[in-house]
């Protein structure tokens, strides 16, 4: 009987092992041939899926993606406000040895997308697919009460992408100065920035 | 007599014109010989200074580096503490024409930099400058009783360098939800979390 090739579970496979071979050895360096020999394909069973390095690149980067996405929505499931801000923000973040690594695929498919209209389309709708859900944790937080009630809840949400967007890079050209625990310290104090004082609770009381 | 040659004027003229070139056609699909044509060199001129297009973007990023960090020694001259903080980030963030075709350089360079240890110290160094000032203007704010007193200053200049770099990826990729006045109030709402309140003041006295 002839092997039967499952073709989406072969797609999806060499799309999550490119992260590491991009991690390690740098998305211009990599070949097409090597990743093949790495995986244990033909070369041209790669090329059949993936006709150059562009769209393994985009592959990869989605790939990541829908992870990140589907575990912001068990982390964010049965919380909410900043609950969940804080939980869904952990989730994009490059915290650990796996969040590094991706964030050197983020930064190269960054490259890519501002040098390609329908690269950037993609990328713009994932991420402001993110950004919407960030704005509903605001929102919620504004409804519980918790959100100082300056705060401009656009203006803030725009400031969470860019800062998540930031602590990429900080974590991959920066990596020295940048431990997990100064994300985490910093994801703390942005978001404590944005919740309503005690004291001026207590004066309102 | 022979046409007397700058070297060093050439070769910052052509740092400075690889600028334009890579925010119109993308720093992928450039070449070297259009580069030349466009600035009305000979390929050979160009190839004499920069030996591939990795050294010219490279020149490029640093050519940036290097105007920005003149812009923001004159914008921070007799400013101290939190004037000087704005004065200085507005210049490093993508604001205007120019500031956005120079993000478009910095992405491609970042993804560049994660991929060359050599790159990346030059990239490394510069950045710590900058954190260096930021830390500063920060300490100053300090002195003067002008910062909130629970603010810790390193992970404050941390958070202000993850911040400046995200705008840039949200400015180039980001564009129809990233106007101008969006970074713009985003820094003033930053810097002002960072404030010691009236409030908390007035208790004080």
């Amino acid at each position: 009987m002839p092997k039967i090739v499952d073709h989406d579970e072969r797609k999806q496979h060499i799309a999550e092992a490119v992260v590491q071979v991009i991690a390690r050895v740098g998305f211009d360096r990599m070949t097409m041939r090597e990743l093949a020999a790495e995986l244990g394909y033909a070369h041209g069973a790669v090329v059949r899926y993936f006709p150059n390095k562009q769209a393994l690149l985009t592959a990869s980067f989605l790939n990541l993606y829908n992870r990140a996405d589907e575990r912001i929505r068990c982390a964010v499931e049965g919380r909410r406000g900043f609950d969940a801000l804080e939980a869904m923000c952990r989730e994009i973040l490059p915290l650990g040895t796996n969040g590094r690594m991706a964030a050197r695929v983020v930064l190269a498919f960054w490259a890519r997308a501002s040098q390609d209209d329908e690269i950037l389309a993609v990328h713009f709708e994932n991420n402001k697919r993110w950004r919407e859900l960030m704005h509903t944790c605001l929102l919620q937080a504004r409804e519980d009460g918790m959100i100082r009630e300056d705060i401009d809840i656009d203006i803030a949400t725009a400031e969470l992408a860019a800062r998540n967007a930031g602590w990429q890079m900080q974590a991959c050209l920066m990596a020295d100065v940048t431990p997990d625990a100064v994300i985490e310290e910093a994801l703390m104090r942005h978001i404590d920035s944005l919740r309503k004082r005690r004291a001026s609770r207590t004066v309102g009381q």
